[in-house]
């Protein structure tokens, strides 16, 4: 099992953004679009191993956040329209403190990245952390954040968890979990 | 400099698609968007030394090829609209047998494979080829598939470029860009 989290530090929390206009009014949604899919796509397949955590922080119901489980997901497709459309139709249900599924695989609670901290041990994979390469064993969940850098909050509350980067130009966050699962899958390999 | 050219074999060649069905309509526009972004984009950052090729096959004006200059393009954001609608622009130009810019940066003329090889020496990034965790150094273009294989003539016309997998697993090309730019990076930085 391999998990990722992303914040989206101005990601909507209600369901009335435009799927057209998700860079904009969604509060940069494409960014997390975009990293759900490179969690959980292979060609023709899922990574059925990988759990996603998007920590919605914008708009005036945060904080909320939405799982994609690799493992039950149905109807995603690679395009971010497609994720864009789960997460809308997860933020227009009524939501409490629990995960509530929204469609097959997709998930929405209250809550953000405290609560999250406390129930998976994170590294954080950001630009000034130990590079991957020289890594001997990983640990199982990784946050990032999306277009902005991480809070002073944020970075108080992570500031314990192991940081590592994947390579010496600072990517986006979608491109930073592709490198990393490139190198989940030739360390499993070695293994196998 | 280094080179991509994805290969598009639906992909539309007249700009009367909609940016909103992608991958519908459009011939699976989203894989070619998505391989643009990957290519392109670094954190807050453009690869200024990488060139796009997007060869285009589908609909009744094929084949059609799209360059997207790293070096030379602005207006391009992450999202796979704003690709999309660099295109889409790009493909509503009446066109001829020479590169033409439609925005800054981004030219269009028609062709399609055959011309492209003449003008690069390419290798070819499938599942197949050598990993290229152990090559010692690259050539500059690099080729790829969409969702589609290679047709037998498309493997005709390159079956004397090297060939290149990025991995254990198969890969979306726009990941497969992703991972051996993050590779050669590693190598630069190598080098320098």
């Amino acid at each position: 099992m391999t998990i990722f989290a992303i914040i989206g530090h101005l990601a909507a929390t209600t369901g009335g953004f435009n799927l057209n206009d998700m860079p904009g009014g969604a509060g940069r949604m494409d960014v997390l679009c975009r990293s759900v899919n490179a969690s959980l796509f292979l060609s023709h397949d899922l990574r059925r191993d990988v759990t996603v955590y998007l920590v919605l922080l914008g708009g005036t119901d945060a904080p909320k956040t939405i799982l994609f489980s690799g493992e039950k997901i149905r109807s995603l497709n690679p395009d971010e329209r497609s994720a864009g459309a789960l997460i809308k139709k997860a933020l227009e249900l009524p939501v409490g403190e629990e995960f509530r599924e929204s469609t097959r695989g997709v998930y929405v609670r209250r809550g953000g990245l405290s609560r999250l901290l406390g129930e998976h041990a994170f590294a954080v994979l950001d630009e000034g952390g130990e590079d991957v390469s020289s890594v001997a064993s990983f640990p199982e969940a990784f946050l990032l954040s999306d277009h902005l850098n991480f809070t002073s909050e944020e970075l108080d509350l992570t500031k314990n968890c192991h940081k590592y980067s994947v390579g010496p130009k600072i990517l986006h966050a979608d491109h930073t979990i592709t490198v990393l699962l490139n190198v989940l899958d030739r360390r499993f390999i070695g293994q196998g």
